[in-house]
């Protein structure tokens, strides 16, 4: 018997999730799961805290390219975790994976879920933290990797912006646009993120929230955005719009100024998208797996490795951390690269 | 000593270009110019009035894709037009060239700009109408022939949605997507445009003045719209975004609705962008030349000829009726298929 505890979906939010009301942490002393052939029981060691969870959170019967969380369970997300029991003979007992399960201290993960769990076998490599299993080596790692090659493609000269600079996801694409010798331009939402942008390579970069985005954008590409990495959309996009260049490409990834709000920014500059012939292509980063991941996986892991590129990771504490932490993230960008909630210890 | 009649830009519009206040016609009783080496002397047959003209009426600063039209002159338009006088043994008299020139019964090409103008060899092809080498044969041919195939990618099976479908683009875009197999939906701006489009094999037309664009749409493509060919931007973006299918693409033709106005209107719903993996490609039919033009015209013309096609033309009489004629076509949609302002015979 274990005591388990479980951040649970409790209510659908129309604005912020907010903890204690649409996330509650509750505390199971009794966790005593019966495995059925093809199961198995995880230990979290390690949780993911993603934008996107905020999409899941809506009512079942609309339609997404995610499925809505379901009330009153735990919420799912990307874990990084250890078989501690197991009747699936794929997934021996001591595996280390990394895949889809509640958002719990101990997870059991049904036959007909397995497939999203993948081994690891280099998660003891001492070299890679835990954590970059779910950030620079997973979702967010592959999303910036595949994107910016896919969508941006971009060539040496060129100049990218990049919202939401100082993420799990703009950090990388910065440092990777630097290395392709891109000039590079962020936005982020505190004086310490922006600090941050400049002491991992960005040529430029600015806090949204004490300056206006078009002033900077003016200042700091005079020349005008080749690339735009579209983290936030509304208000940024329409600036962005204007100081785009022509043929640009805009890697429409995510619009987190809209996720929590039901007044919508209606963005007026888009015939902007004709007159200088732009192309703004939105994407799921799980597409790109089959293309992509085996390059992703190959090159991230050498220039980690060999400290071409770094990668800052938040980490609260504890699964009780779990919903302040996501709170945090949307209303007030609390964290800084990658946000994980540390459960266990190897 | 030739009269000649010239509709003069004389002044930057904010809103719609008024005729007799933004755009005046002029008469010359006395004209008489000089040709130099390489110039040429056209007398216009056929001209082509575009909404994109909208666009080059702008304060000179500002930059676009094409240049601002100059103050006091005539306005620069594609012609059909008989060469004759010459000083350019390019352009033989007699022959007869589409291409830029002014908005004027008598227009002098000089050698500088003679790079603009192209011989037709069919011209006198008593199957094509002179008003095709703007139309169906001309830009906004290409317009629609190229960008459905580089941009919209066409399925059999697929279902597109056409705004301003009865016009010069949109109806030649509708025919083609049902020749290659897919379900076609247009709306337009009067009962009987949609009447139009149902003669030419349009699934589903509806008259969006009259009714609600996203409620048509619902009723017209229950299972969803693949390909938009966006011709006006706006509200009608805003509905179609949200029947958008997974992967779908727009067309990023025009946007006419936001042409004559200081509101522009806001568009709420990108976020579709990204959950439904949306492109949305902006592109200047000119630099589809290159790599369509040989084939559009040969498949154009062969359609054409076949009958497999039909292209609806409204024709206005003489230069003076070119102010009334764009600003109504601008203003209240007067024309159907392609206008054109017939200047004189061959
Ligand atoms: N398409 C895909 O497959 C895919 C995959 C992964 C992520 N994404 C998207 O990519 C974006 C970044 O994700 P991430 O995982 O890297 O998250 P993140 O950037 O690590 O965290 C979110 C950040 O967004 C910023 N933010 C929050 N509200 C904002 C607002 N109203 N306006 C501007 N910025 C705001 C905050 O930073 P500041 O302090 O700078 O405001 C916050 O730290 C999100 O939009 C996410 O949905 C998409
Ligand atoms: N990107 C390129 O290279 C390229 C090339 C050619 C054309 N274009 C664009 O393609 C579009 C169609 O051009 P076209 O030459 O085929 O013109 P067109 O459709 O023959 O004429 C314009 C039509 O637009 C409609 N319209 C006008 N104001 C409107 C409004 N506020 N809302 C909705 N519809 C409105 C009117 O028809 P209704 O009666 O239906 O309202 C009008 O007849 C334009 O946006 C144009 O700028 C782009």
């Amino acid at each position: 018997m274990l005591v388990n505890t479980s951040v649970i979906y409790a209510k659908i939010p129309t604005e912020y999730p907010l903890p204690g009301e649409h996330l509650i942490v509750k505390r199971d002393d009794h966790f005593q799961p019966t495995l059925n052939d093809g199961d198995i029981l995880l230990r979290n060691l390690c949780i993911s805290l993603d934008p996107y969870m905020r999409g899941r959170m809506r009512a079942a019967d609309i339609p997404s390219y995610v499925p809505a969380f379901e009330l009153n369970k735990p919420l799912e997300t990307r874990t990084v975790s250890e078989v501690i029991e197991s009747k699936n003979p794929a997934f021996p007992v001591g595996s280390i994976v990394v895949g889809l399960a509640d958002f719990s201290q101990y997870a059991v993960v049904r036959k007909d879920k397995v497939a999203n769990l993948r081994i690891l076998p280099n998660a003891r490599d001492e070299r890679i933290p835990l954590s970059a299993w779910v950030g620079v080596l997973g979702g967010p790692g592959l999303t910036s990797y595949a994107s910016l090659k896919a969508i941006g493609k971009p060539k040496a000269g060129e100049t990218i912006f990049i919202s939401a600079a100082a993420g799990a996801v703009g950090q990388l694409v910065g440092q990777l646009a630097k290395l392709q010798g891109l000039r590079v331009i962020g936005s982020a939402g505190s004086d310490d993120k922006v600090a941050y942008l400049k002491t991992i390579g960005f040529d430029y970069a600015f806090n949204y929230k004490t300056s206006k985005t078009l002033d900077e954008l003016h200042k700091a590409a005079p020349n005008g955005i080749d690339i735009y990495f579209e983290n936030v959309g509304g208000e940024t996009l329409d600036a962005v719009l204007t100081v785009m260049n022509t043929h640009g490409r805009i890697i429409a990834c995510g619009m987190i100024s809209q996720y929590n709000t039901t007044e919508k920014y209606g963005v007026k500059n888009l015939l902007q998208v004709i007159t200088k012939r732009l192309t703004m292509q939105g994407f799921n980063q799980a597409e790109f797996a089959k293309d992509y991941f085996e390059d992703f996986q190959r090159d991230i892991t050498d220039l980690l490795i060999n400290k071409k590129i770094v990668y800052r990771v938040t980490e609260v504490k504890g699964i009780e951390a779990g919903p302040d932490a996501l709170y945090g993230m949307l209303k007030h960008g609390s964290n800084t690269g990658k946000l994980v909630v540390h459960v266990a210890d190897l």
